[in-house]
């Protein structure tokens, strides 16, 4: 016997409205920052057919994956994405024991904060960033590293930490799974070992759910104890058609809802999509150049073209920032 | 107030034994099939130190991770690895495909049913036979391939389903350690799409914590469908120093608790032991000839000779399978 009914067997025998005064006392908005519009009903219209007990479309909890980009998605990603600011400034902590920097490209570009300059390059530029600042040390090392930057290193425009400029839209969403039974994981280009420092803390998502772009480790004894080394070498590139497979090499199922936000997450929005049955697709618009910023077909940031187009085409869930959310940033907006 | 203190509360009141009547209910004990050897007091002391409230070595929930070797410490390998038994039938199946097979080695040996001559050949023989059963396909394809294998195939010596020459030991310390708040993890040298069919409901480990060797995914439309092809390319060895890097790949935490059998675990076991405060180490030894196997030093399977050094030089804990195991499958013994 559920509690409803027993409510209403006693409501029975005491004529107490007992039924009128559940109906007084509603769940409270598990999504308090999105606005009432079309596609946060999507998102609860999806969550409710995959959950409810009894529905046709009921997914056991443990296929209920989602999976979610990080730069764009999750957190900001203008002017520059995060975790560039963060090997910009490592190159200037780096420099004094670099002095040959000052003379040799990227590095002199960067150090005299033409970062347009640096960035001639081309991959190969960026290649030469990534690894000077992301090996050459052990895992546990470059773990500390990333913590005290991101502990103070503070966001140029708003003057806000990093892990402040995370959406609360997003935030609510991903709470709002997990009290629904799913497991929710990062699937982003960006670093595994950069996103797993604060990944637990900031969004509830702990490092064996994060999925992420890696380079080559080597393991080794250093002093007669075991560590294991960041070598200057890209191991996975987990973007665009590497999405899919860093699902399957990590997660092993199909997800079953996807999130994202640029033409980097077309492949896993495809991907979530295409495993059958009652699936979600979903992308975060960046249209509000006040609270956050706007872009889309153009930007060399997290461009999003080919993927809003499938969006259009195949009907996914498309967030328009500035009229769906209420709110963008915990702290408000840009 | 815990339920101990409001029973002390009632007797005190009533006069009955209550206190007594509880600790004539002891729990029941966890790992039935071990014997109360030094070993199993080794394994129990451990899990008690780091998760008993008050305890000076506790550990959070989040950081009880244990990774465990699958071939040899969790099922048989003898007196082939399974997977390579699958392997071969998989050749016997394909066969018709391939009339080249008939001359070609080490197809042509393997069809006669010569394995040693088949894998005369090395590593190249290994990989030749690796690529044509386990590439060519989709995800999707492999995983019901192996499926529809496992349900029906049968140890030679045996007779018995491979999922049934599990270690019925060892499923009782997998659930041990999750009734403790362990999250438990395979980390072996095991292909990850292979293991992953039966791993969730032969040991309750689902398919995002399974850590194997890989081949190279690709994603593409296929009837504009997305699929995961398997391409002939390793991508890689979960093995011997491999295993720490496959850890924090897809774990990103230091376990605490680590198990294997071999010397293809040994690295896994010195960066379990490495990460600072209790933690714990513990080897297969196969010393039950009657009821398994016995092997060690000089096997080509599971060869355990360095790691078995290293456990007696560290003080790792020895699981000596004649003595301290009181069953060895669900079934029975060999």
């Amino acid at each position: 016997m559920n509690r409803r009914t027993v409510l209403s067997a006693l409501a029975a025998f005491t004529a107490f409205p007992v039924v009128s005064a559940l109906a007084q006392t509603p769940a409270a908005d598990p999504l308090p920052s999105w606005n009432d519009t079309a596609t946060k009903k999507a998102i609860v219209t999806f969550v409710e057919r995959v959950t409810k007990p009894g529905s046709p479309d009921l997914v056991r909890a443990a296929e209920r994956i989602a999976t979610f980009d990080n730069d764009g998605t999750l957190w900001a990603e203008q002017p520059i994405y995060f975790q560039a600011a963060f090997a910009f400034d490592r190159v200037k902590a780096l420099a004094p024991l670099h002095p040959e920097w000052k003379d040799k490209e990227p590095f002199a570009s960067l150090l005299k904060g033409d970062i347009k300059g640096a960035l001639a390059g081309g991959e190969a530029a960026i290649f030469q960033i990534v690894t000077a600042t992301h090996s050459g040390m052990t895992t546990v090392e470059f773990d500390q590293i990333v913590r005290d930057w991101i502990a103070t290193a503070k966001h140029p425009v708003t003057g806000r930490l990093y892990t402040e400029m995370v959406y609360q839209p997003m935030l609510e969403l991903l709470a709002y799974l997990r009290g629904n039974g799913f497991k929710t994981f990062i699937v982003s280009g960006g670093g595994i070992d950069f996103m797993r420092v604060f990944a637990d803390r900031v969004y509830g998502v702990p490092p064996e759910q994060v999925v992420g772009s890696s380079g080559k480790l080597n393991f080794e004894l250093r002093d007669g104890k075991p560590v294991l080394m960041k070598l200057p070498e890209l191991d996975f590139i987990d973007d665009k058609a590497g999405k899919p497979v860093g699902i399957q090499m990590h997660i092993g199922h199909h997800p079953i809802a996807a999130f994202g936000n640029s033409d980097g997450d077309l492949q896993m929005l495809e991907w979530a999509k295409g495993g059958g049955g009652v699936r979600f697709a979903l992308i975060v618009h960046h249209t509000d150049a006040e609270r956050e910023w706007a872009y889309d077909r153009h930007s060399s940031i997290g461009r999003l073209d080919k993927a809003l187009d499938a969006a259009q085409a195949m009907g996914w869930t498309v967030v328009d920032m500035k009229n769906d959310w209420k709110k963008v940033f915990p702290f408000g907006s840009k």
